[in-house]
């Protein structure tokens, strides 16, 4: 049997432009010899529609979309992602998660799906109702399964395993089947590859037949869908993969395919992918709106530098913009390793001081603060009036401008709310600080782009004479590990000072974190490549007073 | 059998805080003769908590907190609302939202809540399991139900009703009770006092006993909880209602208590609700966040003077800086008007001009902008240097920077990020304009406050010369029609315009409100008084291109 895996790009909403990509990859994939043809969860919309779907008409636009995809369907079938309307007379909530089987034009089934993420950055329990069991199909004299992501998220090990009281796996193994498939449209974050990998062979295992894997690829608001589908065998092992990052149409005979190599996990492709993630997450996020120039503010850090390197490689040299905004306290090299940066990218360099703007403000600010000592109130006005300069030139350009801050320092707040956090979309804010080094090492790897200056100095804010990052908060190594734990992890200060931190230290760190939720909030979207990111997978309260 | 209810008001977290809250409305309400004491839904760590309950120690803290007030309880029974942590072996997720009687030193039972609403504002799925029926405890001679908030929400007209497969109350009304108890943290909107009562009552009708609905009371970053607690009994309606926005302790003879007159449903009353809502949810989130100050930048319109009048109900006059920034295209009447509001107020009062730094940064610029004819870019400066000069002033003296956008210039994006929009709370974003000037005839209804040149002129945002709001934007009686059918409502295009509206402006709206979703992203958060806020209870994609 010769299937083929449309890995496609999809935008949330675009229901005709979806229609397109559909249509050509199907006829591609009919070209290629495939026999079924299979596509990723949701791909009529695009996912995540979020509260798109609470809209009178969507789910009957997605409806009628599917419908008319559905007529150019010929007689090789293609399992498609889409929406099921339930009938009016059920109850519960009124739409299904759903895989539309469509041959000779028209949808002869639909599968649904059974378990609904509800956690981290999903919300589908808001939307649709759940299925009690996952279709099975019978096509010619094959018994197929059809799942939809979470549906085969079931095993122990898997940390969302208890959120659920049943298991489709489960009842999908006294099926006899010969194929199960899975439609997903699955955020990466760094190692989920290979989690899912074992996920997906453990199925394949407990099932006793091959599992298709169809994911899809693409950049929507804050979350990276990778791609990488796969198909794996249960003596056979992985017998397929698709590439990661990129759209790709393959076809494979399951019959005949043998066992493949598959990558290793080892830092250097954790870089490797954590990059392309960003460049992929960063293109979508400017070309889904409709922006092709980039603007960035350049400070001469690590930051910026990462950012621009990005930026560069996903919308092109020519788009990008990167601006310095030396103040009265800014160093010499504050603006040369900025400026050297611009020319390893080969991209647009632009110098504007902020003195004479930062003067004019402070002496109308001074009849009010009087007999008040200088404070953080200053840097931040130096911080603040970048972002207005910054925001002008994105204005008067029509270039995103890209924030550049790390997700150490927007724990923490070491950032200027509506200062260097101004901007379309924060490019590393899911990156702790030394991330964002170990990505500048890479981004180095054949040769210098990143000035080895701006990566051997001590980080420093330069909103204060002589300031470094240290002088207030501890090194970045123990910074970023603290802030795993409490973030990612969830642990109290008590349970991190047990893992060796000063105490104090930690109960510093955590304070700030709290404080500065106010911030976050409003903050910009920021690309997600961890398992909890800032963002809509992370909703904390903002006035709050818990302490542990 | 005389109840004693604890309409209070606690802290997202604050278990200790809390904890004295509660200990102290139980002892006065023992004083005051209770003999069965009920307390909200979640009071033991606030509502909502949101994700502090995905903290490792949160559950467990909130337990000890609830053992070491079970021990406080004398032989006079208290219910009070909290988290029941599942015992391990069970399936499903680890928390229940529920209800603990506590009697004579210890914790007697738990009721479970049902139905876990995952819709608008509320994530409870995310969360907690459900419970399949309620608990009904057999106290001496009485057969009491014990439900949570949402759990009675089933009558077929309310909107929500479709959205769960079974009904608590149904379960109930065959069990023969003498008491239904429910423990809410219902968030307000306006005009939510009457379905509710309805709905309860009916309740009432269909157990044929009396109900006891006991309500939080106070503002949680977004939302405001009202308190309005009330008794009603299936025979005499109405029997015990405490009072609106204000802590309140009662205790209440259900036997020999009488029908009450309640209030009735018109436009002066919503006008009263509206203006004390607000006053409470700035109130609060400034003071649970250690505010005493507000600063909020004066331009002489409408907006800013309601938003002033608000913050000085609030927070007191002596705690409020009205701050007016003049540039050079401003009108005469801008700094009149805003001194004249400052002088009824009697706030603090302090002009900064702006044309200087303005003109300072356009200097700057200006290599940059060479043969580019001046735009929104020019507009915008103006707005973010005085978000920079206002922020400047928080900083300086600690006060909290009050947004004062209204819903219908938010929606079609007539504001600026990083200008208008820079604050920490947002206090009228969810009034849509019409709503703003009724709001401020109410605060006028015993004398002029708010100039009546503020009134009475044509908006305008003063950042072009003779610029008005209606130059570009329909009739605000009209936007704000077409903005509820779409954003409240959720219809599309060819709906609204079936209302009567002309198509090409209702195309021209909708397609502001969907190009805005960016700047919404990044707004302070905002008082919610709607059944649909902008804020966590609509989450729409950013970047998305659904047509219709």
């Amino acid at each position: 049997m010769k299937l083929g895996l449309a890995q496609i790009n999809t935008t949330v909403g675009d229901l005709s432009g979806n229609k397109a990509i559909i249509l050509d990859a199907y006829n591609r994939l009919v070209e290629q010899g495939a026999e079924l043809i299979i596509f990723p969860e949701l791909v009529v919309c695009g996912y995540p529609p979020r509260d798109l779907l609470l809209k009178s008409r969507f789910a009957n636009d997605v409806k009628q979309s599917l419908d008319s995809i559905a007529r150019e369907i010929s007689e090789v079938p293609a399992l498609i992602g889409c929406i099921e309307i339930a009938s009016s007379s059920q109850k519960g909530r009124p739409l299904y998660n759903a895989a539309a089987w469509c041959e000779s034009g028209t949808i002869l089934s639909y599968g649904r799906k059974c378990l609904l993420p509800n956690y981290d950055v999903f919300d589908e329990e808001r939307y649709f109702e759940p299925a009690t069991k996952p279709l099975v199909y019978q096509w010619k004299d094959k018994r197929i399964g059809i799942t939809i992501c979470e549906d085969i998220w079931t095993d122990e090990k898997v940390q969302t395993s208890k959120r659920y009281c049943h298991d489709p796996v489960e009842l999908l193994s006294k099926e006899g089947l010969d194929l199960l498939i899975n439609l997903s449209a699955s955020p990466w974050h760094t190692h989920k590859e290979h989690s899912r990998q074992d996920l997906i062979e453990q199925v394949s295992h407990r099932l006793n037949c091959p599992v298709v894997y169809c994911n899809s690829v693409g950049g929507n608001d804050e979350l990276i869908f990778d791609g990488d589908s796969f198909i794996t065998h249960p003596s056979k092992g992985i017998i397929a993969q698709m590439p990661k990052f990129k759209q790709s149409l393959n076809t494979f005979d399951i019959e005949t395919a043998t066992r493949i190599a598959t990558e290793t996990e080892c830092p250097e492709n954790t870089l490797k992918h954590m990059h392309d993630a960003l460049i992929l997450g960063l293109r979508d996020y400017a070309q889904k709106s409709n922006f092709t120039k980039g603007i960035i503010g350049l400070s001469g850090g690590i930051d910026s530098a990462v950012v621009a390197a990005i930026a560069t490689e996903a919308l092109g040299a020519d788009n990008i913009i990167g601006v310095a905004m030396p103040s009265a306290i800014s160093s010499d090299h504050s603006i040369s390793d900025a400026q050297a940066l611009a020319q390893n990218l080969k991209i647009e360099f632009q110098n504007i001081p902020i003195k004479d703007p930062v003067g004019s403000i402070e002496t109308h600010l001074a009849p009010s603060f009087k007999g008040l000592e200088r404070d953080v109130t200053e840097e931040n006005i130096q911080a603040r009036l970048r972002g207005v300069l910054l925001m002008a030139l994105s204005n008067k350009h029509n270039a995103l401008l890209l924030t550049t801050g790390n997700k150490s320092e927007i724990a923490v707040g070491y950032c200027t709310l509506y200062g260097d956090m101004c901007g379309g979309l924060a490019v590393i804010s899911d990156l702790p600080k030394m991330q964002v080094y170990a990505l500048a090492k890479y981004i180095n790897r054949d040769g210098i782009i990143i000035p080895q200056n701006t990566i051997d100095k001590a980080p420093s804010a330069e909103l204060s004479p002589d300031q470094k990052d240290e002088d207030s908060l501890p090194p970045y190594p123990i910074l970023d590990a603290i802030l795993h734990h409490y973030i990612e992890e969830g642990l109290s200060r008590a349970e991190i000072s047990d893992q060796g931190f000063d105490s104090d230290i930690v109960n510093f760190i955590i304070k700030k974190v709290d404080q500065n939720e106010y911030k976050r909030k409003q903050a910009a979207p920021g690309l997600k490549i961890s398992p909890l990111a800032f963002g809509i997978g992370r909703r904390m309260p903002i006035v709050q007073k818990y302490i542990n």
